[in-house]
């Protein structure tokens, strides 16, 4: 990168996104092939106690309309011409059958775990069983996956609550600092959201591996995701972190496997309490800042074109060598610079 | 965008940007038609008292790069599809005769106002003439340009430094907060070009019109750049800003016509000291914070992607009703938030 024709470090973080991107594929001049978008979606036991402002119905509704290619996940992969696969993790609402096809570049995979997790503030949110499960169907569909990079993100209403238990358990943060409004609760909802999940702390209190801590207080999507992190960094390709709850899921198999950090381009850092910090601990610069706060990949996908920005300009722009630069005056030869009027480089 | 099918706001500042862009154009569904890269490039006067980096020579040597089709603007122009005009507003060297035709999707436009300004620490960088001619050619290149965008960025070792007497003239901030390395100046460079720039604006105090210090301080290119920006909002057309020297042309516009900020989207801050600040007095709000300090327009064409994503969004997206989704669970009726296993919305 020093070597191209332009100031060495003046394209800032892109280079280093470049960087990264070439050390993840093990190559000076990485090609990112085949990328595919994963969202992985369920429901929560966790809104029967009212910790989101919409109801778990919602959740299938979105995947509905997600498939129908109108959501802004299906928008933003149209647009950057990247397949999209939707897998129901366990979506309380029965999604066996869907009234049309999906929209072309949308696959939908029925693999739910059960119809939304249980209630975590009444004991584990999963059975063992179901957690182990859930991380091998992560590390099924992702290997099911073509390509070297995967944009990851997720859908289910009440995932925010799964993933601010997580970052509590997980980082040691007190709980107030990981609880955001999620897809917009008022000062009550928030409260009452706040209470719902300490209840689940002390009611899961006994988790102690990374796998426990996921069992007792993830989501089905968020398990699923973390087998798919898994799986995509044993197989070094890049992964593309979208928000907060996907985050979580990053967490998680980073606990279980540190090096899978190594593989993660985390995307941007959402308006969700608790985003910034968790990334700051795990040491994540997210490339945007925009106050998103949707889910679905949709912060991942406008993130996404710096990617192929990073490594297309390592592997197309010219050396300094070649567009007859040679680099920055001395200015203990030529204090004054360069005269006027000499027409070359030096 | 708050009837779709997203909860209100959480696409965070690509909503704002949505709103903006269909305000700009004057309409609820944007499109953004056929936009146009400008770049516009000129050699410095100040450079011979070593403000710089590189030496004069290297401008005309990036030129002929960027027409190669192996600069960064080169290839990210190319990579998002968006063709190039490159205008020789006097450049040192003498472009007359290039050995070979520009790449494909760029055009080059040789309209020198000189070789390069005078020396502003001795008196007045243009004279009245030139800069009137410059606003001219600026309004006449961006009228001849189709579309509705245009994505506007700048080339010319030394402008740095005309950019931070700009900056220090139009703002009033104190020239330290104004100057940074530009390419790369060491700790003796940098106290050289304070020393210049001082000098600089001593030598034209006289100056006070927009216009007038424009002339005194100004670059070739940024008062092309300045002309084109006038005409651009005046035809209401989205402006793409890139960095440091190209929010200069920007500020010299809206000192003119303040009306002209309407059309502006601050596309990044750059890592050049004097920038966040001079996005903060012109109330602008950069989209990417990328330590991005090469111009070129790369950074406008980095952040490029999320204009045509946002209104992509604007025009794609299900509505809250279609996705058959009635919005938030109200709390005063529903204080336990939805019981599990009821199948559709409410």
């Amino acid at each position: 990168l020093d070597h191209l024709a332009k100031p060495p470090g003046s394209l800032g973080r892109v280079e280093d996104l470049a960087v990264d991107l070439a050390g993840i594929l093990g190559s000076d001049e990485p090609t990112l092939r085949d990328p595919q978008v994963l969202v992985c979606v369920a429901d929560h036991g966790l809104t029967a106690r009212g910790v989101s402002a919409y109801p778990s119905s919602v959740t299938g509704a979105m995947v509905r309309t997600i498939l129908a290619g109108s959501a802004a996940v299906s928008v933003l992969a149209r647009a950057h011409g990247l397949p999209l696969t939707v897998v129901d993790c366990g979506v309380q609402a029965d999604l066996t059958s869907l009234d049309t096809a999906p929209a072309a570049g949308i696959r939908f995979i029925r693999a739910p775990l059960g119809p939304g997790t249980a209630d975590a503030a009444a004991g584990p949110a999963m059975t063992a069983a179901q957690c182990r499960s859930a991380l091998a169907l992560g590390r099924r569909l992702l290997t099911g996956l073509p390509g070297n990079t995967v944009v990851l993100g997720e859908l289910g209403i009440g995932n925010t609550s799964a993933a601010s238990l997580l970052m509590v358990r997980l980082t040691g943060e007190p709980l107030a600092a990981c609880v955001g409004t999620g897809t917009g609760l008022d000062a009550p909802g928030l409260a009452r959201k706040r209470a719902a999940l300490a209840t689940a702390l002390r009611a899961n209190e006994q988790a102690r591996t990374p796998e426990e801590i996921l069992t007792a207080l993830g989501g089905f999507e968020i398990a699923v995701l973390t087998g798919a992190v898994l799986a995509a960094a044993e197989q070094r390709r890049v992964i593309v972190v979208d928000g907060f709850v996907t985050t979580a899921a990053v967490a998680v198999a980073t606990a279980m496997a540190p090096a899978t950090l190594e593989c993660c381009v985390f995307a941007h850092v959402s308006a969700e309490r608790g985003h910034r910090r968790w990334c700051a601990l795990l040491g994540a610069r997210p490339l945007l800042d925009l106050d998103l706060r949707l889910g679905e990949a949709t912060g991942a996908l406008l993130a996404w074109p710096l990617l192929p920005a990073a490594v297309t300009l390592l592997r197309e722009m010219a050396t300094l060598t070649a567009a007859g630069v040679s680099g920055p005056t001395d200015p203990a030869t030529e204090p004054g610079g360069q005269p006027r009027g000499q027409p070359g480089p030096e």
